[in-house]
């Protein structure tokens, strides 16, 4: 093998040797053009949908709902919900936070996983998925899954970064949301997305339970984090601090754990909350980075709460899909957040200055409930 | 810059960006001859001196002794106890987990630093350092004395691994241990030893406390161990399975916290464990990683407890230094523990069969106590 015929065999050596190792590449740099940015009215909006629990779509039924709901309720329900939600909320983005289809029921994968995300890619919003752990209980691996979700139209769903090879899982990236055109955040990412994949189930015999974010994907979290903040400090336009951040998974970490009635808004009505069994640390790398304002998970269906842990929201969407568990009479649901620059005395916009969230409940008026502020600047 | 004459220009561009961005260098090869190495007995024994809390050496007094044993008492009383320590167990290695002098009292770091070290050095054993959360409260910074401390003479001490130049903290390395001169193990490590910064203090407002390991030290502590575990299965003499790990640092984690008498070899006199009071995950990564067996840390001087949790002890050594709050007439303590290769039918020596621990007393007798297994092939 040869880089060239003028370059000596040591240096091809020492070359080989560079490239074959290099399981972390340096960090791009921002593309010139965000695919993400803030709207003229100064908003980005993001709809979360937790837990479709695809299948088969018509043939499938939905699960815990009431007797006079029972006929003629499929998978094609969870996909009207999602239409109406679009129609309703107009969102920038829309992110699905795993289980997105329910292996087990789920004959063909692929054909799940498209039939699933149909609406959305008919609405032509753009839209970001990362994995639970049912996606994977089908005709496909969980790499098999999130590639073809990367094949799909209008996404901007990553297998994983192209800078970090080594990373655990499939389904780990960010992106970032540029300030608003022509405004001195145009070539700012003012809101910074983190997806990642919480995995599906423990492979450590001894630990049983839920998977976790492993040391990988945390390194390249804490990396991305960085890079993003010397981005939003450096030239054109320096700006002070650091813009805030999101992060989007499926399963709730430990520390959803910490709260009670007191402390949260929404409801908490499984028993326990389904995290791993071991607390892998995310939420620690998290503080210490110091841009993650809230995250958000699904997972648990019947939880649907956001709580503030050590400056960090810590959500839940509540359960979406109709072939999901959940509890009859109570309304599946989806989580919006918006995120709301500041108006500049001057004109113009400026960074975020606020982020709220509210949830929508499949009723006949979409009713918003439990709004709440997540942060401000 | 060139590479060479005949290097295109192109080509030294690429060069100039990999090396520039290469914060994980491909982890260097197997030290043709390990700087540690199984006894012909087959036998590796280390012995752990934790929080030493050394100061200025015989005007700095003796904390928590019975009052017949204040007066002439000082820090000389803990360089006599290492002395002791020494002839008495003759160690293969030293290990000392931090605390290693205790920074406000200590009026030269270096000076502290020196005689802390005097009696390893003295003994000509190689030793190893981590550090506490108060070896840097001196005129010396966390790296300083981490510097410090790899310029002693006979020290196997790294400031950090060259691999992993963007890791947090001072003093991460691993050492491996190489199977009995002249058998199959020769070239093997057959016991890794990590060593981990565990810090000082949070330095994130929203989290009081201790400090605790970065996603970037477990990175590489995965990358390390996953090093070592191919190179054990690989030419010459491949072997099954991989080679056991020890982990040494200085603050405990949360997963001590789970034990109780019923389940512990020890005791437990400190009323809660001074672990973070976030859970980093490092041992949920160490479980996933498979290698290490047991965890020795410091910290908690009247805890001096090993218990099993998914398959890896956590043990503390016990309070060791007389400059260190200890309680009267409860004895400064130092844990030992011993690897035993298996014997081979045929002659020689093979992988390690068992890893057995105790800890001495710094009594007359340096009384033997609370002996017990590890693990065992």
């Amino acid at each position: 093998m040869s880089f060239g015929s003028g370059l000596s065999a040591t240096t091809s050596v020492v070359l080989l040797l560079l490239i074959a190792s290099l399981s972390f590449l340096p960090l791009s740099a921002l593309a010139a053009e965000p695919k993400l940015r803030f709207g003229s009215n100064g908003e980005f909006k993001i709809l979360q949908v937790a837990d479709m629990h695809f299948a088969d779509g018509k043939s499938t039924p939905c699960l815990d709902v009431l007797p006079s709901q029972v006929k003629g309720c499929s998978d094609l329900n969870t996909s009207a919900f999602i239409h109406r939600m679009i129609l309703a909320e107009k969102p920038n983005l829309i992110v699905f936070t795993g289980d997105n289809i329910y292996g087990p029921d789920a004959t063909d994968a692929a054909k799940s996983l498209n039939a699933a995300f149909a609406p959305a890619i008919a609405s032509n919003i753009p839209w970001a998925a990362v994995l639970g752990n049912h996606d994977q209980e089908s005709t496909l691996s969980r790499e098999g899954v999130m590639k073809h979700i990367v094949g799909l139209k209008n996404t901007l769903s990553q297998v994983n970064p192209p800078e970090a090879k080594s990373i655990d899982g499939f389904g780990n990236y960010n992106l970032e949301v540029g300030g608003v055109k022509g405004s001195s955040f145009e070539n700012k990412s003012a809101l910074n997305l983190y997806f990642l994949d919480s995995g599906d189930y423990s492979t450590v015999p001894s630990i049983p339970g839920y998977g976790w974010i492993k040391a990988s994907q945390q390194f390249w979290f804490e990396r991305t984090s960085s890079k993003l903040k010397q981005a939003y400090v450096s030239k054109p336009q320096p700006q002070k601090g650091l813009a805030p951040g999101l992060a989007y998974f499926h399963i709730p970490l430990p520390e959803y754990a910490r709260f009670d009635e007191s402390n949260f808004i929404g409801v908490k009505m499984e028993k326990g909350i389904s995290s791993a069994s071991v607390n892998s640390g995310f939420f620690s790398t998290m503080v210490g980075a110091g841009d993650v304002k809230a995250v958000f998970t699904g997972h648990d269906h019947l939880n649907d709460f956001c709580g503030k842990l050590a400056d960090i929201h810590l959500c839940y969407a509540g359960g979406f899909g109709y072939h999901a568990y959940g509890k009859a009479g109570w309304s599946r649901r989806a989580r919006v957040v918006v995120a709301t620059l500041e108006k500049l005395e001057e004109g113009g916009w400026g960074g975020i200055k606020s982020i709220r969230t509210w949830k929508r409940l499949d009723d006949q008026r979409l009713t918003t409930i439990d709004s709440q502020e997540l942060w401000s600047s």
